[in-house]
């Protein structure tokens, strides 16, 4: 072996990639697992249980691939060559090395037992969860969702040494995003959405959304092809199945699957989560194909903000009924005779709810704010989990106006914390906000309401792939993604300026 | 940690049998990847590139898992143990614990860039040999095979140096049974096959197989509705789906899956695909849950001898049809009219053909002798894989009286040769004479004909639990599991008899 060739940089850069590629590769690995599991498995404990047992040796064997003390030599024959002024790498390799040695250092802060740990106790918490949200009793999972937050904050504690431990956890799924600064955005939209909502809710104009529901009214064959039909509308060329929580995964941009689920006595959930997916795989299918992190996606905000684009920005505008409200009615009977017009007022009613997946536009961020608050101040140590109950109804009623009847539909009603996913909840604003400044600026270039009435949605999509998804894998913030794409960070107003006009339209105020 | 308790044989075993399940679990998570890409994965070659790669990944970790120093030492321990007369081991922990140890040894002889070599020539060799397959010329194919050969040669004499090297190749597939018993066994089955082929072509009465092909007559939606009942009447649990290639997966015995394929202008292929994979299902199924060396199947030849049991000796029955005729009657069109007897003569039809898979049960048997012979010969040293189209050609016209138009039908049909499993044909074979054992030791004790037309499976179900799955896993022979369930070693007499009455019958001879 050539000792130049071994040492130079490009030369340790592409083992450093080839190395780290393995782990990667396992992990999409696993996303197939999960999706098996979800889509195609049958659901039977038996199965659940031989499933767990192969999730947790790949999720073993991913952990040692990514802390292999090779890559640590790796990682530091390219610091000393950086330092000696040495030149070779593009700017994305210098990208894709940064990230590659921020995961490999914070991995290799967590110990094999205590990634074990987690992994035992994901399971154990969400078999738990389950089991109280079945009861509507939070006391039989208060105990695990305490073991949930500690460990939780243990891991991000030695990920990041000497951080803010929220600030840490908010890092893992929103870099760059400091609690502060979604304190200043949420106290915003908490405060101008609040009275909004309440003008909404008294205005005399209401909406009727009856033509929504009726028992075997929208037959699921023909909710599926019009999904279908949207989908393909969209430029997604992925799988579509069906599973009860719809998701998206990627086992590669090549490879991106979305699913839904539908009711036939509900008509706009399954097609509001299509939609919603779709934006999803869309992004994933236009990161780079090649298993390196910098192919990844940017961040869980940047993520969301695609979904909520395609949900919301299209497919809740008046222009998607227009073009859609012609093909739904010929294929549901609960449809019949209502006009596109009362299609759009329906999909976009406004209403106080107990739970977040199904709330409407704009109350959605109260949802968010209140997980928001409540995480940060139970790893802030200022809320116990044994007060979650009681913290949770005191804030729905001052939030949003609902009196919570049991913990099922309080406090027990989202999957995250039993996942150790603590820090995520804010992602989901985050995302409402961006996708709303985005819609904005790309109005300013493009009809968008044309195009979507029309049925055009290549340009729409083109828009995207040169502002976002092109810049939005890798390394940097929203805030880094944002300035590049529309010349400014993140900035709510065009969100609460959206939402004030469309409400006010719709409710004549 | 007291040295005792680590150091006693049940623990240290416990300890070696906890290490060994992670490369058996990743094996189970890489079957899964293989099932998806044949069932649910769209079929493009991004697709199959990005999963190759997922494949090649695991496939490293698998071997590497499999060949960590750590096993080796445990091993040392337990042979020190067991060497000192320690006991506390049951039969079966013993039987896990050899299976272990001999895998454990012969991983550890394949050098990782061998293993790594063996990888991508598989791919390379699938890739090549399909396009020579498609342009019928063997010569695209010829230096690629050579190198399955000998890469498949050099790694058999790595496992067992010393050995035979066509016995080595032989042993993964069937422990135990030695080219020279397969010589003699063969030479027999063709010696009285021959003759009996010969009769059947020339007999006067002669069989009409029309009713079974028709464009457009055997509507698919039929055909699995008919699938479907006859897979749960024989009692598999497990998902069906749809394949190019039939094939059975086992991701732990709770979830085993078949696939089957149906054409639209044919009968019977697709049903006879079924019943055979239900057959892999139902032993599969049977296995011991717990991911351990003990818990698979015991041979190849094992395993098609219940495929083949339940194909030939239900599937191909007069009491089959007896059962089932009418139930394909009323759904698929071209079986309109025709007799119950007329469908199991139809199904039973023998004649000349190129293609092995497509072969009746009666030339079968040669087809699989032909390519024994061609194998052992290459590996031997006696023939040279230039001459293949050539032999081929020849013994076929000498086995079966055909004349191979191109190397499509003739030497490129089959898979098997370009993904290293050299050694496994001869175990189709033995597996159809293993079937044929056990049935003629079922009926000393059931009347299965009579169970059969009657409807009734379960016993003959059981029959096969008690005798073959219970012991059909893990350690031993082919050989060693027949004594046990009906007490004699492999006889291919009852073969030969089955064969010889059955068609003399249905021939009128």
């Amino acid at each position: 072996m050539s000792s130049s060739a071994a040492t130079s940089l490009p030369a340790v850069y592409s083992s450093l990639t080839k190395q780290m590629s393995t782990p990667i590769l396992l992990s999409q690995s696993s996303a197939l697992l999960h999706w098996d599991s979800m889509v195609t498995m049958p659901q039977t404990d038996a199965h659940h249980k031989a499933r767990g047992k192969q999730q947790a040796a790949l999720a073993g064997v991913i952990h040692s691939q990514k802390t292999d003390p090779e890559i640590g030599v790796l990682i530091d024959q390219i610091k000393t060559l950086l330092d000696a002024g040495e030149s070779g790498l593009s700017p994305r390799e210098l990208a894709n090395y940064r990230l590659m040695e921020k995961q490999y250092t914070e991995t290799s802060r967590i110990p094999q037992d205590l990634s074990e740990k987690r992994a035992a106790l994901e399971s154990e918490a969400y078999m738990s969860w389950t089991k109280a949200r079945d009861a509507k009793d939070y006391g039989l999972f208060r105990e695990t969702l305490g073991k949930c937050f500690s460990t939780a904050g243990e891991i991000a504690g030695l990920r990041q040494p000497g951080a803010d431990r929220y600030a840490a956890m908010l890092d893992e799924f929103e870099p760059g995003m400091s609690p502060e600064r979604i304190d200043e955005i949420f106290g915003t939209v908490q405060a101008e959405l609040q009275p909004l909502i309440k003008r909404v809710l008294e205005a005399e104009r209401q909406v009727d959304a009856s033509c929504l529901e009726g028992e075997g009214k929208f037959p699921l064959a023909g909710q599926k092809e019009l999904c279908d039909m949207i989908v393909e509308w969209c430029g997604f060329e992925g799988r579509q199945d069906v599973s009860v929580h719809p998701f998206t995964t990627s086992f590669s941009s090549s490879d991106v699957r979305i699913t839904s689920r539908f009711t036939d006595s509900e008509f706009y959930q399954g097609l509001a989560g299509t939609v919603h997916e779709t934006g999803h795989g869309l992004y994933e299918a236009a990161l780079g194909k090649e298993p390196e992190a910098v192919n990844s996606a940017l961040s869980m905000g940047v993520h969301e903000s695609q979904s909520l684009f395609w949900e919301r920005h299209v497919g809740l505008s008046r222009g998607f009924w227009k073009r859609w409200g012609g093909e739904a009615r010929s294929r549901l009977e609960g449809l019949e005779g209502v006009a596109d017009e009362d299609i759009y007022r329906a999909v976009n009613k406004v209403k106080r709810s107990f739970i977040r997946v199904e709330a409407d536009e704009l109350t959605y961020p109260l949802h968010v704010i209140l997980r928001y608050e409540i995480e940060r101040d139970i790893v802030g140590g200022k809320m116990d989990v044994a007060d979650l109950p009681r913290v949770w109804k005191e804030r729905m009623r001052e939030l949003l106006g609902v009196e919570v009847e049991d913990d099922a539909n309080g406090c027990l009603q989202d999957v995250h914390w039993s996942g150790l996913a603590i820090g995520y909840f804010p992602t989901y604003c985050l995302g409402a906000i961006m996708a709303a400044q985005l819609a904005h600026y790309m109005r300013l270039e493009l009809d968008v309401d044309a195009l979507v009435e029309g049925g055009e949605s290549g340009p729409i999509r083109e828009w995207l792939r040169e502002k976002v998804w092109r810049h939005g894998s890798g390394e940097g913030s929203m805030d880094e993604l944002l300035e590049r794409a529309v010349g400014e960070r993140l900035n709510e107003r065009y969100y609460l300026d959206y939402l004030r006009e469309k409400y006010e339209d719709i409710y004549g105020l």
